[in-house]
């Protein structure tokens, strides 16, 4: 896991995020209390959304960051906080879209403001729209917050403006990978919309940016950089495939999300654009994409994405990312350390349980 | 009207801001034609909905600063931007939580995708998901490309650390609003809750905030500043209740907007938590926030509006506002032209058209 593989040099950083993200919240706590009870809870369910997740993208800009500076700073927690900020909000409005009312096993922003309206005695379709405006405004709260946290970083006007032209353009390219996400729904897009989709919803701001903008701010050369960003893609890819592998195939106990969820809601994975073009596929494929798909069925469709070859053509794409990743690492003129947590990164990419 | 009175001053930069915008969403549909043509469209959608507005928080900002600075500059364009490409966010996603489809008498983002999507075969429901989806991303779009341009403001550090403090607050503020807004839908507010909701939702980031960051950039001190805030809520409030007066009896080939549709959605203003309350209201009541009220219908809602003497009372409202907002700029160290630009628009608010 990345984390556990990039704990060792960073802890000490992770626990500032924490504390930064604390702080943050509770003067918005303070601030929202002027203004009637349901916007503190916007803010505290905002706060809770930032909370429990892996913090890989904090941890990456660390990561870079001290390998360059040769340890951590103030200034280097408020980027890395910022990059939670700006994934949380990512989140929020991911789950709008999906119309999703659950994250990480609890109503998240959007279900507990559906939850309250229910509870005051309004239909469930109101309930519903007001619990997709709150988490709708939380996401622009989070937004706005973190490119202030940007903008207020002291470090020199040149470093200060590549930083916000990373982030800048990982908010484009997320924007646009989760555009595509949304058209493709339903539409069987092909291996190459998929991969495409990837690179810009998840290896650009989870991966690369967070890596380049940490080693940014560290001071590293522009070609150090550069090569961050060719390592962060291949790692995010790999990542998000091993994701997609696990939505399917992962216990449920290890991943805390069930593995018929993704399979129920038709997630156009890579694998079930492989399996589909296989007759075994055919067989199976009248439970995908439907609520009412129950263990039998999930367990049909398993055999067609093992059957039909899709599950081993994936873990061969997750292996030559990886692989890929490893030749960028070794051909990087990075920092010691920083080289050897993101090779281990890329080979426990390869066997992630969760 | 605002944009008439302050015309004179700063017709240049009203242009030059839309040159820095023109400029602005060609560089990203340069950036996103690798990303294929729905992203293109996108910001196609992003560019066209910050078009045709009366541009008043952009002419608020330049009028301002121009006042203390002595005239318009790049900066100034760029920070008057700013606000319209936040505004334009704003707007994006207000549309996406009242399920609008249409703004200025077109399709809006949403509208757009959610006709591409039944265009391409989609049920109604999913291409409703595909306009919303994509409104939300270019909401977020902007969000983050005004803050950027804040960022990126040459200036002192101090000045450029107030501008992002008071776009900050007035994205607090208006999120604060939005939110109350979405959870009074329906449910009847009282006086104070409805001005509260106007002062946050438009009278920070339409007016004070302008306002305050153009005199904040153009070197105007504290107390000027402070003053700006205050004389941007009266007018602010003032604007807002004119427009829901508007919205109910205004002449659609005025307003550009058919003055039934307020009363169809069951918009929740002043005009009507003080008609509620009079036994007029009841009789005519029925039709208020149905989809089929029909022309006699908003007629007898009119009709109880005024006889319950609701309509006075927000007049009687509109010219205390206005005449709280002169008495302010008169009480303020202001540069004389400022001062009289800020008076006639106060004195416009009470009688505005449209």
């Amino acid at each position: 896991m990345i984390g556990a593989t990039l704990d060792r040099r960073i802890d000490g950083g992770g626990i500032a995020v924490s504390e930064f993200l604390d702080d943050y919240f509770a003067r918005q706590l303070e601030r929202a209390a002027s203004h009637g009870d349901d916007y503190v809870r916007l803010w505290v369910a905002a706060r809770d959304g930032a909370a429990g997740g892996k913090r890989i993208r904090p941890e990456l800009v660390l990561a870079a960051h001290a390998a360059f500076a040769g340890g951590s700073s103030a200034e280097s927690v408020r980027l890395a906080s910022a990059f939670e900020l700006l994934h949380t909000a990512f989140l929020m409005h991911d789950d709008v879209i999906d119309h999703d009312l659950v994250r990480r096993g609890a109503p998240n922003v959007a279900g507990r403001f559906a939850l309250d309206g229910v509870g005051r005695g309004l239909p469930v379709d109101r309930a519903n729209d007001y619990g997709e405006a709150s988490a709708i405004l939380a996401g622009d709260l989070l937004i706005a917050g973190a490119l202030r946290v940007v903008a207020e970083l002291e470090a020199p006007r040149q470093v200060r403006a590549s930083l916000l032209e990373i982030v800048d353009e990982c908010v484009f390219l997320a924007a646009a990978g989760e555009h595509a996400d949304v058209r493709h729904a339903g539409a069987a897009p092909g291996e190459r919309d998929i991969l495409a989709m990837i690179e810009n919803k998840t290896a650009s701001y989870s991966f690369s940016a967070p890596l380049q903008a940490g080693a940014v701010l560290g001071g590293a050369s522009a070609a150090s950089v550069a090569r961050l960003g060719e390592i962060g893609r291949h790692l995010g890819v790999a990542f998000q495939l091993r994701d997609d592998v696990l939505g399917v195939f992962g216990s449920a106990t290890v991943t805390g999300k069930s593995s018929l969820s993704d399979l129920r809601e038709g997630k156009e994975t890579l694998l079930v654009a492989y399996a589909r073009v296989h007759p075994d596929w055919d067989r199976a494929a009248a439970g995908f994409g439907s609520p009412e798909l129950d263990d039998a069925g999930a367990t049909g469709l398993r055999r067609a994405i093992e059957t039909s070859g899709a599950r081993d053509r994936v873990e061969r794409l997750i292996d030559a990312r990886c692989a890929a990743a490893v030749d960028a690492i070794a051909a990087a003129d990075l920092p010691h350390g920083l080289q050897e947590s993101l090779t281990m990164t890329a080979r426990t990419c390869t066997e992630r349980a969760r």
